[in-house]
């Protein structure tokens, strides 16, 4: 098998636990894989060249951050490289360059384009291990350093295993796998064996940061079989991978909390067209990403609108909302600081009816205000007042049986 | 005028520092001159990459090491430019790769081989401020990273002028030029305004570290003017430059010591053919490099020998020289530890006789007993026991005036 194998910067943390990941990548050379690993900076390293930055610049120039914050990756590579040499095999390093990572020249935050991957592609030939630098890219057209933004080393990841065919790309971390919730607030969670993609996806940018968003998207994209385990003992951890027919027979795979948003209340909205196009549309160009938004109706020709937004984007709309009522002429805005967005999610949904039905049923015997309701195919999610959370995840991972394997 | 700026690690070794820097930089591009800046890395910053090696690998790969290593410049580049920037200047950095620095493939001590340095030019015909890493090239066949070698960023620095045709190079350092001698020494010592190549080359190998011996064989190589300058203060500092008429009224321009050596002595070695070749061919096929070497006469057909080497190879001399001696039938070796060369230096020694004979009796009247002497064309080299190296550097500053300008 090829095996993509990627760790991130609590793995490579310092030096003894570097020379720990050199043993675990030998070990599945020894097993008589290929393999190619994939390593963020050390932990800490990012933040204290960004905060270099900071010293010599109120606001650094994109191109120059990413030629800064690139090298604690290439760091990474070459102490880890001379690790596993040092146990007797071969390896060599590659920046984001020497692997071919093309990416878009959006500094900070590029996207990657396409992998060559050739220099890769020959170490393995030459049985030697590769040691990619994650996080970095490089732009076709002027050759400079990219960063694909926080998290991107798991994309880097999965982008190199799609590029190279790997059979699997294990993501090596510092928890042991996907859990059906936050193990810290419910003691009863339980470790996935398996989850789809698209599961992966919902919980992903619902809150529960195990996988980098856009990972989850490209590996289902090019159906990479992903692994997520941990860097610190030998559990098998969890596969996401495509839906097959096992995964729908649970109707509720986990339950995730964001408590990273507010909700944006506009009252006394005239209720004619174009109004919803000129509120978002603003919202839109300030780019603030909105998530959930209702609309109620209401009497005399006004409405009251809601959504939500990111919680460090809330002094900014606050701003952007006051010019935007005054020209539509709607009564005023208010933004609700202490609010949560509890989620439900599992693919098993879509052949199972009744599932909304019985989570605002639990909730509601608990006393749970619901404010706000959004759902997908295999999601629901709810607003509620944030003092809740814990209560709202714990009983609805007991009302599903969360605990429970399939 | 176009000029390239270096600035080493202490000059750039903290965030106070790099913003100082960035000061002085911009106030040459408001002289109205193109600006190219060449750093090295934060000082400390590369002995802590060293020591992060050595704690993952017993005998880290040279071409990993460049790969770590290389990274420091990297910070430096980027924070230079970022604080240029903020001072509202248009900058921009370029690894030695970007900037077009092809060296040989001899990682952790490369040989520049060319500069292409074609996106510096168009930097600079864009009004930019080209910052660039100094110590770091890249191989032309196999496009890794490479590093000079120590003080390799004098040399990025007058290469990086050779292939622009700067006007200038100005090395910024933590002194503020080059002396008659080690003012620590010397209180009288006197910082010279000018001085050849060939001077500076003396001075430079025997062990005045102002600048590094290989940037001056380039600078010479290609007439590139030098200045050493502090980036501390406004001194006018001290130009490294072809010779002229006014430098060879001066009979002595420096007095440098090195007490980095250490004297092997080889006795009762057989008088005849081959057998000095096969002492320094051993020596050689050992990689370490001699300086000084005399033999006496000896009686009976035996000869005595001496030679110095670099304090360094101490120990592994004296192995090396034990099965010489075996081979060839000599007596015993011997090692001295406490020696020390003195050395004067001045092209005005080519047209001014009796300089030898001057140094000698200077020392001679102070007591002190020469054990070797070598010479070039614009030095007298004299090895003598380390514990006069004070009082004979103070004797020949004074014997040959150096404290008086010409």
């Amino acid at each position: 098998m090829l095996i993509v194998q990627k760790y991130g910067g609590t793995s490579v943390g310092n030096p003894e636990r570097i020379r720990n990941v050199a043993k675990r990548v030998c070990r599945a050379k020894d097993e008589g894989h290929d393999v190619v690993v994939v390593v963020s900076a050390m932990s800490g390293e990012t933040d204290k060249l960004i905060n270099l930055a900071n010293q010599v610049s109120e606001n650094p120039d994109p191109r120059e951050m990413d030629m800064l914050v690139s090298t604690g990756e290439r760091v990474t590579i070459a102490l880890l490289a001379m690790a596993i040499q040092s146990l007797g095999y071969k390896a060599q390093s590659f920046t984001g360059r020497q692997a071919g990572i093309i990416s878009d020249n959006v500094h900070t935050k590029a996207r990657i384009e396409k992998i060559t991957g050739d220099r890769l592609r020959h170490a393995i030939k030459e049985g030697k291990i590769a040691v990619v630098a994650g996080f970095q890219g490089i732009t076709e057209t002027s050759d400079d350093v990219t960063t694909l933004g926080r998290g991107g080393s798991d994309l880097s990841a999965v982008a190199v295993a799609a590029a190279l065919k790997a059979d699997l790309c294990d993501i090596y971390t510092d928890v042991d796998g996907v859990y059906t919730t936050d193990p810290n607030m419910v003691p009863q969670a339980r470790k996935l064996d398996k989850i789809s993609y698209d599961e992966m996806l919902e919980l992903a940018s619902l809150g529960a940061k195990v996988l980098q968003t856009r990972s989850v998207e490209f590996a289902k994209k090019y159906n990479v079989p992903v692994r997520v385990l941990s860097s610190f003992n030998d559990n098998p951890g969890t596969l996401v991978t495509k839906e097959d027919s096992d995964m729908e027979k649970v109707v509720v795979s986990g339950v995730a909390y964001d408590k990273n948003q507010v909700k944006v209340t506009v009252q006394g909205v005239p209720d004619k067209p174009g109004v919803a196009a000129k509120i978002f549309n603003t919202i839109s160009d300030n780019n603030v990403v909105v998530d959930m938004i209702i609309q109620n109706i209401g009497e005399g020709g006004l409405t009251d609108m809601s959504f939500t937004v990111p919680r460090t984007d809330a002094k900014k709309i606050q701003e952007v909302m006051k010019k935007v009522v005054a020209e539509i002429g709607a009564k005023n805005v208010t933004v609700k600081e202490d609010i949560a967005k509890i989620s439900i999610v599992g693919v098993g949904m879509r052949s199972h009816s009744g599932v909304a039905a019985k989570m605002f049923t639990a909730m509601a015997k608990e006393g749970i205000n619901i404010m706000m309701i959004s759902t997908s195919e295999i999601k629901i999610s709810c607003v509620i007042d944030a003092k809740y959370t814990e209560l709202a995840v714990r009983v609805l991972h007991e009302t599903f049986e969360m605990d429970k394997a399939a």
